[in-house]
C-alpha cells in the first residue's frame, strides 16, 4: 500500500502504521508461540519430567529466555509499539490495550539498569534454595541478609518505575494488580480490620454442635478422583478442552481457551480437599476457557490479572461450591459415592462441616473466614517495609505480635510463621494483596449476579452453566483486553466497593454460626 | 548459486575459524533448545494435550518451526558450517562429524528447489488423512492419486541429491540409514529370501505342542503394570531420568541422556505384549541414557541412526528378553504376578509361547521369524516404484502375489495389505528396510558379545546389567558422533555381515521347533 502524501509530511517517522501493525502482528505471533513453550515446559517440569532431567533442561530453558527476550526487544518491534502508542486513540479498542501494555513493558526495561536486573535475577536464584534451607530448619536468621537484598532492591525498583501519578509502594501494587494503589487497599483493608476482624475473633471461639467424626475417615482416592470428574462436569468444563492431573499442590495453567489443565491433590485422610480444589481450580479453568476465541491470536487471552483469576476461582470455590444450595443438588452423588463414611451424616452437618471458621497458622490453609486476616497481616508488613519503617531483622517478631493481635495466636516457629511462604523470598512483594482483593471482587460480582437472577434456584439445576454464561458476558470473554476495573465496573455497574465483601461475609458467618 | 563468487570468498576468507566455531557452537546452542522443544511437543501431543487443543497449538508448532528453520538457514551459521568443513580434518572426531553432517544438510536444502518443498510438504498434510480414509475404507483408489504424487516427487529428489557416488535410490537409503546402499541391501535379503523364507515356511506348518489356552485369560492391567516396572528395574533404566505412561501406540522420546519417556499399552487379554513392549522401548531407552554425557551439548546425543536405535530395542526385547535364561531369573516373578492365570503353566510352555512364530498379515503383529519377510516385501516394491519399474496403480496386485509367494496366504483387503503402514503416504520410502537392518546388527552384536562373555550366565543374575555395559562401551556412548557403520565394525570387529542373522534365526527355531 502506498502512504497517503500528508501522514509521510510527519516525517520523523521511519516506519509507516501500517508497517508498524504488521511488525508489531508478527512479532506478537511468534511471542505467543513462547507463551505456548513457556506454559508447556512450566506444566511438564511440575508434572511429569524426571527429577534428573532439571540440570540439562534448565540450560535450554535460559537459551529459549534468551531468543524470547531478543524478539521482545528487537528494536524495530520496540519502535512499532512507540509508533502504534503514539496512535493509540485510534486503534482499535483490543489492540489499544495492549499497546499500552507493551509500552509499559518497554518502558520498564528501558528504566531498569541492566546490570542491576542481571545481578537481581542470580540473587533471586540463590535466594529460593537458601529460603527452603532457613524454612527447613526454622533459621530465619540465615537468610534475612538474602531478603534484605532483595528488599533493597525493590525499594530502588520503585526508584526507577516511579511516575508523576504513581511513587512507591504503589509501583509495587500496580504491578501485580493494574490501577490498584495503596490508598485503595488501606480502605480495603481497613474496612477488613474493623468488622472482620471482630467477626473471626468471635466465630472462633465457638464449637458447631454437629459431630465432625466423618471428616476424619479414610475415603478412598480413587472415589475421590471420581467425584471430582463428576464436580468437572458439573461446572461444565469441557473434556475436550481440558485434563485433570496430580501435582503436588493442586494449580491450574493452560493455552488460550483451547488447553486447560488442571492438577489436583487427594489425601485419603482429608477428603473435601480434593473437592474444593477441583472447583477452585475449575474456577481458573472456567475464566480461560470462556475468554474471547478472537484472543488466541492476541497477547490479551487468559485473565485479566491475578486478583480477577483469584475472584473466579474463589467465587465459584466459596459462594459457589461451599453454599447450601450447591449440595442441595449434589449431597446425594457424594453420599453415594462414599455411603459408608457418610452413613448418618446429614446434609446440614456436611454445610456447616465445609464452612468451619477457625484461626490457624498457614495461610494455605486458612478458612474462608480467617483467610483475609492472613493476608492483611502481609500487607502491613510489606507497606512497612517498601517504606523504609521496618528493618528485615524485626519481621519475625513484628510478625509474631500482629498476628497476637489478630489471631489472638503465636507461632511456635518461624517456618510456621513469617518463613511460612514463597513469595517475598521470589521477590514477590505487592502480589499477596491481590489473595484478598479477589474474594472482595468476588462478593461484588455475587451480589450483582444475585439481582440479575437467583443463584440458588440455578444451582438446583445440576450444573453451574446459568453462573457460567453470566460470568462469561460480564467477565471472561474480556480475557486480559481491560484493564481488571474496567471489567469490574462494566460487570456490576459501580466501581469496586469492599462493603460487599464484609458484608457477604458477615451475613454468612452470622447465619451459619447463629451469632 | 553464485559458483565464481563462492570460490572468490573462499580465496579471501571472511571469517577465522575461532569465529566460525564461535558462531557454530552458538548456533548448536539454539538449535538444541528447539531439538528440546520439539520433543517436548511431540510427547505432549501424543501423551496428554487434549484433542481440541490441537488447532490452536498447531499454530504455535509452525510459528515455533519458522524460527528453528530462521536459526537453521541463517548465512552466518551455513558460512561457519562451510568453513569449518573445508578445515574438517584438524577438528576434533565429534565436531568434526557434526560437521559433515550439517554440511551435508545445508547442501540438501541448496539443491532442493524451495517451491517444490513447500508444495510437498503441503502434499503430505493431505495425504494423511487421505491416507487414513483409505484405509478405513478400503478404498485404495482414492489414495492412488496422492500416493501418486509423492512417489514422483521422492524419484526428482534422488535427481536433485543424486553425486558421483550415490544415485538413484541409494540416495534414500542414505537419508534413513547413513552410508547403506541398495547393493548393500539387496545382499541382505537375498539371502533372507533363501534362507529365512523356507525357514518361516516351515515353522509356520507346526504347532508347537504345549497348551496355550493361559494367554487368552485375563490379566488385571495394574499387575501388568507393576510387573513391567519390575521390567524397567531389571533393565537397569534409571528412574531418576526416566518415567513410563501410557498412550495407544508404545513408543519412546526423551532429551539428550537425562529425560527418557517410555510409553506402554497394556490388554488384559494380552498380557505379553506389555512385557515385550516395556524391554522393547526400554532398549531404546538405554541406548539414550548411555549416550556419553559430553554429547548432551552437541548435535550428536541420540542414537546413530534409525537402524541402529531398532538394532538395540530389538536385541533386548528378542535376543535377551525372549531368551530361556532371562525367564529363569524372572518367571517366578510373573508366576507370582498372576498366580491364578499361569497355574500349572511351565517355563518351558511359557518360553515357547513368546517364540511362537506363524504367518499373518500385519507387519507390526509379526513375530521376530517371520517379521523380515514384511519388510522384504517392502524393498522390494520400494526399489520398483523407485526405479519406475512399477506403477502406483499395479501396486495392490504386486503386493498380493509377493505377498502370495512368500506367506502362502492373501489379505482380503487392502487395508490388511498395502494400505496397512503409514509410511509411504508420509514419504518415507528407504525407511522400511532400516527395520531388518536394525535386526541383522543386532544378531551380529550378539554373536560378538557372546563371544566377550557368557550371556544366558550374565541374565541368570536377575539384571542387565553386564550386557548394558558391554553395549554402553562398544555402541551407546557415541550416540550420532560416528556413523553406524563405524560404530557396528567398532563394536563387533567386522563390517556388516547378514549371515549372523541368518545363523541366528535358524539356530532359534531349529532348536525350539526341533527341527
Amino acid at each position: 500500500m502506498e502512504m497517503p502524501l500528508s501522514l509521510s509530511k510527519r516525517g520523523a517517522k521511519s516506519m509507516t502504521r501500517i508497517e508498524a501493525e504488521k511488525i508489531y502482528r508478527s512479532t506478537v505471533k511468534r511471542l505467543l508461540a513462547f507463551v505456548y513453550v513457556n506454559f508447556l515446559t512450566s506444566w511438564d517440569t511440575e508434572t511429569e519430567a524426571p527429577a534428573g532431567a532439571m540440570e540439562l533442561e534448565g540450560r535450554q530453558f535460559s537459551t529459549l529466555a534468551e531468543i524470547e527476550y531478543e524478539i521482545q526487544t528487537a528494536p524495530e518491534f520496540c519502535e512499532a509499539v512507540e509508533q502504534l502508542y503514539e496512535e493509540r486513540e485510534s486503534l482499535d479498542p483490543v489492540l489499544k490495550h495492549e499497546i499500552q501494555e507493551q509500552h509499559k513493558e518497554i518502558d520498564k526495561m528501558k528504566r531498569i539498569p541492566k546490570e542491576e536486573f542481571a545481578a537481581y535475577r542470580e540473587l533471586l536464584a540463590k535466594a529460593y534454595p537458601a529460603y527452603v534451607d532457613a524454612k527447613q530448619n526454622n533459621k530465619y536468621e540465615d537468610f534475612a541478609p538474602v531478603l534484605e537484598k532483595i528488599v533493597e532492591y525493590n525499594r530502588r525498583l520503585m526508584g526507577w518505575l516511579e511516575k508523576e501519578d504513581r511513587k512507591g509502594y504503589d509501583v509495587l501494587l500496580d504491578m501485580y494488580e493494574p490501577g490498584s494503589t495503596q490508598k485503595e487497599y488501606d480502605e480495603f483493608f481497613d474496612l477488613l480490620k474493623k468488622e472482620i476482624v471482630p467477626l473471626a475473633q468471635q466465630v472462633d471461639k465457638i464449637d458447631l454442635p454437629y459431630d465432625f467424626g466423618f471428616g476424619e475417615l479414610e475415603y478412598d482416592v480413587e472415589r475421590q478422583k471420581q467425584f471430582c470428574e463428576y464436580m468437572r462436569d458439573v461446572m461444565c468444563v469441557d473434556r475436550n478442552y481440558s485434563i485433570m492431573m496430580e501435582s503436588e499442590h493442586p494449580f491450574t495453567t493452560g493455552f488460550g481457551t483451547d488447553d486447560i489443565r488442571i492438577t489436583n491433590h487427594y489425601y485419603p485422610n482429608a477428603f473435601v480437599s480434593s473437592i474444593f480444589s477441583a472447583i477452585h481450580e475449575s474456577g481458573h479453568g472456567l475464566y480461560m476457557a470462556q475468554c474471547d476465541k478472537a484472543l488466541n491470536d492476541t497477547l490479551s487471552g487468559d485473565g485479566a490479572s491475578m486478583a480477577m483469576h483469584e475472584s473466579q476461582s474463589r467465587f465459584y470455590e466459596n459462594m459457589i461450591g461451599r453454599s447450601p444450595a450447591f449440595w442441595e443438588a449434589h449431597y446425594g452423588k457424594l453420599k453415594e459415592t462414599f455411603p459408608e463414611q457418610l452413613k448418618g451424616v446429614s446434609e446440614e452437618a456436611f454445610v456447616h462441616f465445609i464452612n468451619q471458621a477457625k484461626f490457624s497458622f498457614i495461610r494455605t490453609e486458612a478458612d474462608e473466614l480467617t483467610y483475609p486476616l492472613h493476608i492483611m497481616l502481609r500487607y502491613d508488613i510489606e507497606k512497612k517495609l517498601m517504606e523504609g519503617d521496618l528493618h528485615v531483622n524485626e519481621l519475625p517478631s513484628y510478625w509474631n505480635s500482629l498476628f497476637k493481635e489478630y489471631f489472638g495466636l503465636v507461632p511456635e516457629t518461624d517456618s510456621d510463621g513469617v518463613l511460612q511462604d514463597v513469595h517475598w523470598a521470589s521477590g514477590d512483594f505487592g502480589y499477596f494483596p491481590t489473595y484478598a482483593l479477589g474474594s472482595a471482587y468476588a462478593a461484588q460480582f455475587y451480589h450483582k449476579m444475585s439481582s440479575d437472577f437467583d443463584i440458588d434456584q440455578a444451582l438446583r439445576s445440576g450444573t453451574t452453566e446459568e453462573i457460567n454464561r453470566w460470568l462469561k458476558e460480564k467477565v471472561h470473554r474480556f480475557g486480559a483486553s481491560k484493564y481488571p476495573k474496567e471489567i469490574l465496573e462494566y460487570a456490576t455497574g459501580e466501581t469496586f466497593n469492599p462493603r460487599y465483601y464484609v458484608d457477604y461475609l458477615t451475613e454468612k458467618y452470622t447465619k451459619l454460626y447463629k451469632l
